[in-house]
């Protein structure tokens, strides 16, 4: 296993393409998402560039999946009826042919979060699967100590994780933390932008799965629009990081440090690196 | 059909008025919205000088209704249990004499939005239906282009589409945009302040139906109280693009416009126009 | 009946201890709230050290309050469905061992309210019970005078309708407001510190329920932690209003304000005094 510790600049330009294609489609990203994290879903889909919609009701799930173009699907204020909406949103996307991302959020902390979790993977083909190292060791079947919904450290390495993961779920895996993991089980790629400021505002997980579906919805290679996704966010939240003096006036500077994500930010900051397996 | 483009000295004294008035009254407005929007709703309410309230559960959504002066209804992530608590919020706001506000967010997107805005409109005496123009051409029976629930065009121009609307259904329709546009379906008032970043906030359209419903507390003639509404509201924003640099400073700077909007404000900055048919 | 109006030093080194001991040991609070303060109580509860969850699925609710070190139930937009979920929670909390802090927003406004309340505090023991003047005054079975959810007035004093409501109850009754009173119906505290730009921002109440569960969960003499919670919110509220024009920039500062407080700040600004029985 070779690791190429230089961010290739191919990559880096691909990743200010897409942001540019984000802008220019403004995609509809559909989420159906936790009750805590509505408000920074929709705004950071916004001011990446593109457009969200929030719909759950049985009735109109899968017709609004229908007009999207990616589907983003949280799991962490779930009820039974809820994962029902994400289930038939879920083969609604399927149908269209428009990715799947999924969000298991405190996935293992509750029996109910892994029965849905499964069910929701059993029944719907998820093209992404995001979340935090302790939330997708428990998925890769690794002891896991889950503490809510927070990532307090797993046995296994982000790396593994994701590779692992991924060939088991046949998906593209990502686990993000301070170093950003996307495996399709085959290429593995890191990302190293962020910011510890990130942690301490709700929703950021949530608003990151949302992110990576407005990339996924104009890039079909889900490895390169995720890491294209995380890229971009994490540089966002390093310039917000500058202009702030804790998490309140650093969520604010996030917002618009994604409204104005230049290509040359990306160029200047991207921490992307590829490794092979 | 003539056409004042200056603003009537009167109208714009009136707004100021009506301003003040909200912040002496703080008039109670009892909101029943979507789970993405329901927290700058209730700040924007609170920054404008009202009093917000958010109840929906069946069994009590009627009693808040009476409690309050005004009723704002938002379709926004309707589910048949909250467009139920809508009609019965509605009937007792109806008894109580009460105006009802009604936001057919994304109506058009999906038939459940189609109907669920029918039978709120056949069951309860809306007095004020405000949408954007692809929505509120979707009511009007004409041709629209929905994506979602944003507005990206219709054949019809907001003046006809208010007018339109407005003698259809027999209530005060409007029609925000870059221009608003006010009607009873014989007077038609446009309003032309406001700020491009009000676009790229989440909820600042449910949030104007909301202060909409603030000012028709305390003002009866609808067309003066949403007009007056609006121009507050486009003002403030635009004294908040002032202060910001990008859509995560300006949504707190306009929080901060809202709260300490002066009646010279409101006189240097209106942009009002009343056009007669 | 005499008063210190002074702040004993000895409670002010115990506060800046308290709030040390939530940033240590990072305790999970769980939030059963409503729809529309989810955000603000999540980042609160981020911004003084302490990690939340939310979650109120029948199938998980009592699994996820015993993973919890408290437990924080709000009745703002209560259902049938949500109570239960309180109470499910509520009772795995009690067998837990865990505090339990109950926030009944706007009693007395609808009997649902009234009945919700009631039929908590007969099946849960609850630890702590915060609420505005209004709210603790109606359950003290004084009159009141409940416009909504905003405390407007009541005939009985803050620091009599503590007592009252600590004694009947037997359990830690906190009354906020300007001047907030602590009791357990033999000791009472005051806390002076605070800013009435928490009055225009929603969900500052509800957010200091959660932080009171944070410093419960670290300390066991409630009247202590809540008097220690609320003195720290009142004092970032101070500072953070020294960084704002309004309500908007103060939400941010305020969020900033909580995550740097110092021990220092509590030790100069602390308003706390002792007022025994």
């Amino acid at each position: 296993m070779t690791r190429n510790p230089k961010a290739p600049s191919q990559l880096v330009q691909e990743v200010a393409l897409l942001l540019e294609r984000v802008r220019t489609e403004r995609p509809l990203v559909h989420n159906i998402t936790n009750w805590v994290v509505t408000s920074i879903v929709a705004n950071v889909t916004l001011a990446i560039g593109a457009s969200p919609v929030m719909a759950h009701a049985h009735e109109e799930v899968a017709d609004m999946a229908r007009l999207a173009r990616a589907l983003a699907l949280n799991i962490g204020t779930l009820t039974p009826y809820t994962v029902e909406s994400m289930i038939l949103a879920g083969k609604a996307a399927n149908a269209a042919g428009i990715p799947v991302i999924l969000d298991p959020v405190g996935y293992g902390a509750t029996p109910l979060r892994v029965g849905a979790t499964r069910r929701i993977l059993d029944t719907v083909k998820v093209d992404i699967l995001r979340g935090n190292l302790a939330e997708m060791a428990g998925i890769a079947g690794m002891t896991s100590d889950i503490k809510g919904v927070d990532s307090v450290g797993a046995e296994a390495p982000g790396q593994s994780v994701a590779l692992s993961v991924a060939k088991d779920l046949k998906l593209v895996a990502v686990v993000t933390g301070p170093t950003d993991y996307i495996s399709d089980g085959d290429r593995l790629l890191c990302v190293e932008n962020g910011h510890p400021l990130l942690t301490r505002v709700t929703g950021t997980g949530c608003a990151a799965t949302a992110i990576i579906g407005a990339f996924a919805a104009v890039e079909r290679d889900y490895v390169i629009a995720a890491a294209s996704a995380l890229a971009c966010y994490g540089i966002a939240a390093e310039i917000a990081a500058d202009h702030s003096d804790g998490p309140g006036t650093f969520a604010a500077a996030f917002m618009d440090g994604l409204h104005n994500l230049r290509p040359e930010d990306v160029a200047e900051r991207a921490r992307l690196s590829v490794t092979r397996v």
